[in-house]
């Protein structure tokens, strides 16, 4: 193919009127190219359109790198999905699963690390770096696995609410580890500004989760009926959104855990003129999140043999580590489920990213572990989905089988 | 109000990973806060949004300053909002108005160009600044009217329909304006390259707008059929949409036309699904077009009296050559449909700016010459909704007088 003929000139963040229309074409074309022909070997779609940032990025044909322009829209595309996926589940079925979503995050967070560490520091790392690494493989990132699982019809699952709420816990958790790892090997330890952080977070979810649907339910109707603005229903869905995902940063957790409350809350205020018009944000803005994921894979990180074997390595821990920490929290709900959700889990993506930027500011981390652990969060959010489609194959037809239809077509 | 006291840190762009919420939630809902107070005095909702950017920008509150991902979120929503109105209206009712919208385009840019560099003259400008000032007079910007006359259902009108060809033919001839009027004040004057940049942008605005549609509409289905891909008209509707704006971009016209050239070329191959989504989109990023004409604003030309006086002349100036302009080249369709023509042909918009900025790039415009026609720009597009308004009014209750309603009924 002469794809790579294309002028270097595709690089410049600056390329002038040009600069926007060409970064939406590519980006957008590419990923659902990609995710055509991943579709078309059996593979899910969303597999293609991470490939395709890789393709297009910096890593193989260079046409892209990641800038501040495509990583807004990533980060956008990030909320919108799971705001989505927030309308499409109720609060109060999460809150009953509270207690074995709890259990998941907990194990899944306290594995991954004590396997991260113990393998940084057999293969020679010092301390410091080693806890960085193990705190870079915590935080599951829901945008995958809720993806998928959206796409396929199978959010009201036991096991996808069990994933989706464990995920938020996750990220408390994931914010927790963060805090104490960078005061510990920064040097300094304030336990009072930590538990600060942890009540904050804790409380700014369980209240948004808990009285969040009620709150909006008896305010939106009200509102809506005073505004003379159009749309006004979605109006007030995007405030919230933004709204919530900014409060979610401020108390230190991540802006995806804020839109996915602000779902929750309008989940019995929208109609399906608002779904729709989410969704079509949604379609342009997807795209850009997944292949946003693609567009950071570095390669340098397989130059030396010896980095490539301990990034290999690395995820394969990241991997096992997840899904045995967070299946066997879930063994009692039978096999079928436990292995759901350790795969449901797995996912990485940025929040790994971000830990290893700031080991990698603190001196911490070295060039190399950095890479390593971008590595993995990409290779976690790749291998997931079609393990994913596995583990949850015989859902997928549910109540049709073949026998049954005939009957009913008789 | 205390809303200057929020912290000065929302003007830096990289507040860190608030910064993405933080501009979203704070556009978003300022320009749908002051669309709605907008609509309750009787004033179109697109004024107050821009208003909104004038409000929260570096002008007054200074809440936030124009950066490179609100300008593309910018440029996104001018694009999304051109594509919208072109779904709408067919080009072949485009091409029926061709002659008389050919006469309109001319004259409303040689009637500006004339009465701008004239009176910069009569100010004692030196000649190139004068030509300069002109030729940013020259290029309407349709976005302002479109989103008046779509969201008022006024597409259809004769008027309508004049103003969207004209406009885009004025964006050509824009173009060749300002191709001459630089060539002509730097020295180098080469006829060959001009001809040719003529002939691409004529080339691709008639093939695209004469066989776009009939093309469009033969090769989408086919390929429709074909894809497993999610939304598969959606993706391609958006794909034609990136790729005519960067081909526009390519040959020197604005991105805006080729978006509304690839919506003339979608409209018979759209059904309701994909234009519900197609306005979530515009829901979400139109407000981002307006606000962000209004955070252009800058009120440091009126730091000096005599700027004030010309800023104010040149506005009177801009408004009154493209009414007359404009208005006179359609009397053949009688007093009303002139009066229509005129008024939607007023907004600038940012085409003006773009010249603005060449010409103090050249070193040919003066900081204050340049801060005129930027408010030139703004005031244009913030004075004509109101006028817009005022002339379609006898066309916004049609066939509803009170008194029918009253024996309805009975």
């Amino acid at each position: 193919m002469a794809f790579n003929t294309l002028p270097a000139l595709l690089l410049l963040p600056h390329a002038g009127p040009a600069a926007i229309p060409l970064a939406m074409l590519v980006v957008f074309i590419s990923a659902k190219f990609m995710a055509e022909l991943a579709e078309r070997i059996g593979q899910p779609g969303i597999v293609g359109e991470i490939f395709a940032g890789v393709l297009v990025g910096p890593s193989v044909l260079g046409w892209l790198a990641p800038n501040e322009f495509l990583s807004a829209l990533s980060d956008l595309g990030a909320m919108f999905l799971l705001f989505r996926v927030g309308l499409e589940v109720k609060s109060s079925e999460l809150m009953k699963v509270g207690g074995t979503a709890t259990l998941v995050a907990c194990s899944g967070v306290a594995v991954p690390f004590v396997m991260g560490t113990g393998i940084m520091l057999a293969w020679g790392a010092n301390t410091k770096e080693a806890i960085f690494v193990g705190a870079s493989m915590v935080a599951t990132s829901v945008g995958i696995t809720a993806q998928v699982l959206s796409s396929k019809g199978l959010l009201h699952e036991i096991s996808s609410k069990i994933i989706l709420a464990a995920a938020v816990i996750d990220d408390v958790l994931g914010l927790l580890v963060l805090a104490v790892v960078s005061s510990l090997t920064h040097g300094q330890f304030d336990i009072f500004s930590l538990a600060m952080t942890a009540v904050a977070a804790v409380a700014f979810t369980v209240i948004v989760a808990k009285w969040g649907t009620q709150t909006v339910g008896r305010i939106v109707p009200h509102v809506d009926r005073r505004l003379k603005v159009a749309e006004a229903r979605f109006v007030m869905a995007l405030g919230l959104l933004f709204g919530l995902a900014l409060l979610a940063v401020f108390t230190g957790i991540a802006a995806i855990v804020g839109a996915f409350l602000a779902g929750l809350a309008m989940g019995e205020s929208t109609g399906p003129r608002e779904r729709d018009l989410a969704q079509g944000v949604s379609e342009l803005l997807v795209p850009f999140f997944l292949a946003g994921i693609g567009l950071r894979v570095d390669l340098s990180a397989f130059a030396h043999p010896s980095t490539a074997i301990l990034a290999i390595v690395i995820l394969a821990a990241a991997v096992v580590s997840k899904f045995i920490g967070c299946g066997l929290a879930a063994a009692g709900l039978g096999k079928a489920d436990a292995l759901r959700i350790g795969v449901g889990m797995i996912p990485r993506g940025e929040v790994g990213m971000v830990v290893a930027q700031i080991g990698l500011g603190f001196g911490i981390l070295t060039q190399s572990s950095y890479g390593v652990v971008v590595f993995m969060s990409v290779a976690t959010t790749i291998v997931a989905p079609p393990l994913i489609k596995i583990v949850y194959k015989n859902l997928l037809l549910p109540g049709e089988p073949v026998g049954e239809e005939v009957v009913r077509l008789c």
